[in-house]
């Protein structure tokens, strides 16, 4: 099987085969192909040639295919069948965590509804309890296809188990080791089960270190976990202690990337999930926001700046450092903001002292402000400028960069102790904020020195 | 095992068993700790302390916690050993990736006095070609560790080959066939093992369906590959098909935090990979780059506000604005920019058809230009502004929109095309060319339209 690279070519392809009626040739593409690659093809075809190609899929390959591919081509492809028809059609055929991923995707009675056609009651009833967890909760996450074992049981017991429900779970990593009560009590891999001999005891054989989270662990933290013990999967007990499910890494591989892609997006001024792909309103929409803060931030600049007309009437060579002030106070909020946000996110940093860090950040703020201060002075003094302006700017950039240094430590750790996201105190905001400050600090600098001097 | 917290109050527990000789307390209390947290304890020890909670582990443990280390505890630790025992002590225990990286992180003259040391004299060869790998390729990432077995051998077979070979794998997901000439051509995993009759042939209940790459394929790539198809675990084979390695999920979860935790960084102005706990002039170092070009951007916007000295005395309105356009300007320059970064680095953008991307973000930056000018200049005329200085700000602020648009589109793709990478030219270096952009279009404008009104 090659990788294949889905281009026009490909498609154009496709839509021949779809004209000639080639159901053989386009089956026998399809084998070849991974439903990550399918999916990417369907995302760019009609409905009704979607249809032609998921017709030629076998039942496992369908759901893999529908999982994979855009919510947007996914709602649109699944809109022409019943409720009955993407109850039993597709969902019965998914793990459940794709299957309520899916579901998750729809409004709150469809969800319901699809539920409710189910054959399957037993998997209904899992899927209703997997749809109810809270949003970015590990319970919203997992599956509840598994293989378990009873403490009491032999290897060779355990391997016939993994021959009965192996049909059921997709990939077998481990086999997870319960008491009479359900509760998770061990792991054991399927190495050392090829390994151990068949008439041996799991009790004997078995590892008691597993890690696991609750079903009401924030995703944040199954994904924090799963990276620093280098898991492939994670189960998931409920208060009793009880395994309920399971999280394989591949789904906390997604949830890194939307993560870090959404931290960075909103640090640019982004306000949605968008890429480069979307239609021209959406990505408007999701920038305006930012825009109209700064555009906000912009008016109330000309108003200070307002307050010092005359002052610039007379020393128009104050306006020549707006720009400077202004951007060094932006820059060095949203370094100083971006190592905290950092920090909170990767748990590296703790919520307390937040004094001393602020302490901290005064420092690194007082060597780079020395170091930028003393440099614009030379420069100021080296050329024609006064040198009332010379010290002006110097002390206002030095001060600027320390505020600004405080700022963007504080309100992270403040946003983050009142439990909103700190991210989106990045970017636009703490520039706005920033540009204010400068020039508030600026003038006022100038006016002072000026009237002294 | 309980989830252990790593905190003051067990450093002290620690520092107790230590002075008190307490070595059965500490090596049961070890035993029930991930290396992991053993790790996160020593970063917090001193070398002498350090080497009496490694001397209370087994081989195997020493090893994986040495590898979780912070980079700067580890180097500090291994000073205090010579070549031949951290060759032998150490290396000698590891999976090859891991000692390569811990090699990786040695001069290149003791890298290869350590490897020399090794009285393994294979294992030796087999990691001094993976540090041969250029960085930043699958070849450096991978381990040399895996489980392979012949096609024409059956189940059987392939399970007693697994027996002998499993003691040097840690954790094996599944078994890689390969033909006659080494040449990789499937898997099966563990759970088909165990689910086939032991006196089937591998060849007929293999999975042809294999993803790999090559050695020289670029890790962010590994980490896409992985990402896309859900893996565990990727081969990778030399340029003439053979299997050389393996590279497992977690360290491309490692490698996709560390990639976004960069690009949020070089976003935000940060030229090295520093967090909070690193030291004041670590940060400060880090951080003073882009703020000097900040400082030089300012310098510069100086000289071309210099130019128009008499316009500002006469309008000293016209500065109030300078804020507002330079931020607008910088605002949607890392808007366009991020989204472009972004769409590069996930490859859900082609590196084709720049003119059709930019005439879209043109499209975008229309719309939310329309917006901002019509709203600021409402603003202006309600208030007590002039009606030239009205339109010069709204004229300015739409140009400066479309301009701030194609520059983030285009930068970044271009750095791209020459090979570059995009993400440097985020952050302050957008924002600072914006400002002087915004700038010189202002003043343009206004002198325009001051005269011509």
């Amino acid at each position: 099987m090659e990788k294949l690279q889905v281009d026009n070519a490909l498609i154009k392809q496709f839509r021949n085969w779809f004209s000639q009626n080639e159901t053989e040739i386009l089956r026998e593409q399809l084998l070849n192909m991974y439903p990550q690659d399918i999916a990417m093809v369907i995302d760019r075809l009609e409905n009704d040639e979607a249809r032609i190609v998921m017709n030629a899929l076998d039942k496992i390959a369908v759901v893999k295919v529908l999982v994979e591919m855009d919510e947007q081509t996914r709602e649109s492809f699944l809109s022409t069948y019943s409720p009955f028809e993407i109850a039993n059609e597709f969902l019965e055929n998914m793990d459940s965590d794709d299957a309520a991923y899916v579901l998750n995707h729809f409004p709150n009675s469809v969800k319901e509804e699809v539920i409710g056609q189910l054959q399957d009651i037993e998997y209904a009833s899992s899927l209703l309890n997997l749809i109810s967890y809270e949003e970015e909760t590990a319970g919203s996450l997992m599956a509840v296809e598994l293989v378990k074992a009873n403490l009491n049981w032999t290897v060779k017991q355990c391997i016939e188990e993994i021959r009965t429900q192996a049909e059921n779970v997709d990939s077998i990593y481990v086999v997870y080791v319960i008491d009479d009560m359900e509760r998770l009590v061990g792991i054991i891999t399927l190495k050392n089960l090829i390994l151990a001999e068949p008439k041996a005891q799991l009790a004997d054989v078995y590892n008691k270190t597993v890690i696991s989270v609750s079903t009401s662990t924030k995703i944040i933290e199954v994904a924090n976990t799963t990276k620093k013990y280098d898991l492939v999967v994670l189960p998931v007990v409920d208060p009793l202690g009880r395994l309920v499910g399971r999280i394989t890494v591949d789904d906390v591989v997604d949830l890194i990337k939307e993560e870090a892609d959404e931290d960075y997006q909103l640090m640019s001024g982004i306000t949605a999930d968008v890429d480069a792909t979307d239609k021209v309103w959406v990505l408007s929409r999701a920038r305006l926001p930012w825009l109209l803060i700064g555009l906000l931030g912009g008016i109330a600049s000309s108003r200070i700046l307002g307050v010092y007309e005359n002052q610039i009437m007379i020393h128009p060579e104050m306006a020549f450092f707006i720009p400077l002030i202004a951007a060094m106070g932006g820059n060095v909020g949203v370094q100083s903001s971006a190592i905290v946000v950092q920090g909170l996110a990767n748990d590296t940093l703790g919520t307390k002292n937040i004094g001393q860090k602020i302490l901290k950040e005064i420092r690194v703020a007082l060597i780079n402000g020395i170091i930028c201060s003393s440099l614009i002075l030379a420069y100021n003094l080296a050329l024609y400028h006064s040198c009332e302006l010379a010290i002006t700017v110097s002390i206002a950039l030095i001060t600027v960069i320390i505020f600004a240094s405080i700022f963007g430590t504080f309100i992270p750790m403040f946003l983050n102790q009142i439990k909103i996201d700190p991210a989106i105190a990045t970017g636009p905001f703490i520039t706005t904020s920033n540009d204010l400050l400068g020039i508030v600090i600026y003038f006022s600098v100038g006016r002072m020195l000026y009237t002294t001097l």
